[in-house]
């Protein structure tokens, strides 16, 4: 049972309360009792990437002690889309877009979870047939008071954001998803620790045992800096392809690689421990990097596409020639970038901008494994990038804003 | 026209945009068109009584400009109850008690409405198709900011008492409301009016030119100090039986009666300032006082019955026993009541609550014209007496709480 607890705990943020979701694991094992393990998604998301499989990896944890995955698909939301219609990105979807995504959802989630022990809802079953009413009571459970408690609420109060009231209702509503599913333990991010508090709080007005709650860390996206996003361009798709999955996880730095070990890989603890030991005692972290790529290759495209998608690497990189120890800098940049040249200059690859320039029209110079061409490149702040001039010189370098 | 605006406005609070009522009932004139003038109505309160007419008597101005009175009943929420559970006075009705509770309207109202130019309606017609979507969408229609301004909210916000969020729902449906009846302009109490200016909000965003809203004064009972009520029994019922309702009124103090007249009499304007003037220049205010329990009661029990009344008070009062100036005082009482016979001492009646206590005894006691002959017999705080010893000696006490 330890063990279990260990995988179901790693990597996660908070467990509240956390003595009694091990007491519930412990009775349901004793018991035979499946919990049902509840986790909410955007059905406007349906090109799911790694950021999203930290849930999901979770929801395998609990599956592998027995329990239930309860992917819960928030559709009834996803069909208002943005009711202020201020927000483009937040079209409403139709009934066939839901089911569509969903699908495509079902495709991707079956590569970590497992389909005997997964049951995947829509929340429209429910709250459809809530009504006026129905909103109207469940809107009564809960205080305007302990509503703006939420950090984002109380900050837009305070410095005068207008919060409109159906914002109020949201978590409400996300809540009620864990009455109407007798949710035992709920899964979110840690920005969604509030609204998982809310569901507990309105399982206990209806009678039901209040689900634990926990939450998990969001994943920082390739330049380690701001979250993984379809939007920031810093992404592993769950359908890249193996080599472009594998290219992209092999840009990540050595710090970032680690904190990918912890959250992504379902290498036991022990193990990466002994990773972590071989590094300091000077193993190569190209080579673990490698392994971690491989692992979620393999977890994505099967067993074995990660070996080829590694020998494909290798091979475009002239069987290797990414050095053991590339140099990292970070590089301040105004709004607007930083020009190639200047960096090149900056992370010592060149003397002068001049001689970057010249370098980057004899066609030696490249970024992220491609040749740039365009004197006018320019860095953007926010993002990590490869640079190489020849085979020979390299640099890592983060990009970050400067000091206004 | 300037004469309509007189009545229509006579004896209103506030009219927002004071301008443009009289712009479109000019319009409206000119033109024949009706306008839709609403006022809404809780279900519960079936047994109206006189500080409900002010909205009525408003409504009936506006039809005597020939305009469409909307007399809407509240089902919707009446139906629902106190979502909480918390207030027992709320108790959910069924249709069967809100159709019951329409018919006892529909008696009563009409005896100040004419019923050509009025429609009665439920709001549950529209609030029941809402449904969650609807509610949602509608509460996107307004910001927690803007809600947390009015009075009531705010002071219990910055007190810390608990607002439930559904609380922020109400003004929305109500508001909501006037969207559905394509409202022309809005009747409600004073306190109402920030629920009558987010009808105007939301007319506006569905495209309807805004209502105008008007409030009226909450009408004080009988006691002159808290505002009419059942609860409080300081009120004159609209199916209180002539000889009640006029013996009511005639125990009201020469000020409120002044307060009655400008807000329940249908006397013009410049009657009612003769009225003023022969007070002033020496008539017996009692005789004022009969006029307007005349009128009130012919209103509500036919032409002829006011006179009816006012003899057989006469006659009660051995001939108009009760004398011309009856002193009046205010006395201070503990929350549990004021003694009877400390009463009469305070009072100068007596010398003494022995002496005070020895007439109770010998039935020479009255109060409020019925004979007391009980020692225990305590005076409320919030109210005034008529007392009286024998057929010479009257005082009017108003009964205040003491100071904590």
């Amino acid at each position: 049972m330890t063990q279990a607890f260990e995988e179901i705990e790693r990597g996660t943020q908070e467990i509240i309360p956390h003595e009694e979701l091990r007491q519930r694991l412990s009775a349901a094992a004793a018991s035979g009792v499946r919990l049902r393990i509840k986790a909410g998604f955007d059905p406007t998301a349906k090109d799911l990437h790694l950021g999203h499989t930290l849930l999901l990896n979770k929801l395998r944890a609990f599956q592998e002690a027995g329990h239930e995955a309860i992917f819960l698909i928030g559709d009834f939301t996803g069909m208002i889309g943005d009711p202020t219609g201020k927000n483009e990105t937040r079209k409403p979807l139709t009934r066939e877009q839901v089911e569509e995504n969903a699908h495509t959802y079902k495709e991707q989630v079956f590569k970590i979870l497992d389909p005997q022990l997964t049951t995947i809802d829509f929340n429209s079953r429910w709250l459809d047939k809530l009504g006026t009413e129905g909103m109207l009571r469940l809107a009564a459970q809960h205080t305007v008071a302990r509503m703006l408690e939420r950090d984002d609420f109380s900050k837009r109060y305070k410095e005068g954001q207008p919060i409109a009231i159906h914002e109020f209702l949201y978590p409400l509503l996300q809540g009620y998803d864990s009455v109407a599913l007798k949710a035992d333990v709920e899964l979110g991010g840690t920005d969604q620790k509030f609204n998982l508090l809310v569901g507990r709080h309105l399982q206990q007005i209806h009678g039901q045992r209040p689900q634990c709650i926990m939450t998990v860390p969001i994943l920082e996206g390739l330049d380690g800096v701001q979250k993984m996003s379809k939007s920031l361009n810093n992404y592993v798709a769950l359908n890249d392809p193996p080599q472009e999955m594998f290219g992209k996880l092999m840009k990540v730095s050595d710090t970032l690689m680690w904190r990918y070990y912890d959250l992504l890989s379902f290498k036991s603890l022990a193990e990466i421990g002994r990773l972590r030991a071989s590094a300091e005692e000077g193993a190569n972290p190209r080579d673990i990097k490698m392994a971690l790529g491989m692992e979620i290759v393999d977890r994505f495209h099967g067993p074995g596409s990660g070996e080829q998608a590694r020998q494909a690497f290798i091979a475009q990189f002239s069987l290797g020639a990414l050095p053991d120890n590339i140099p990292e800098f970070t590089l301040a940049a105004p709004a607007a970038g930083l020009p190639l040249a200047r960096a090149l200059k900056e992370a010592g690859l060149v003397a002068s901008n001049g001689e970057g320039n010249r370098l980057i029209e004899q066609k030696a110079v490249r970024v992220d494994s491609e040749r740039v061409e365009d004197r006018g490149f320019l860095l953007h702040p926010g993002r990590s990038y490869l640079l190489q001039i020849g085979n020979r010189r390299f640099a890592r370098v983060r990009v970050v804003a400067e000091a206004a």
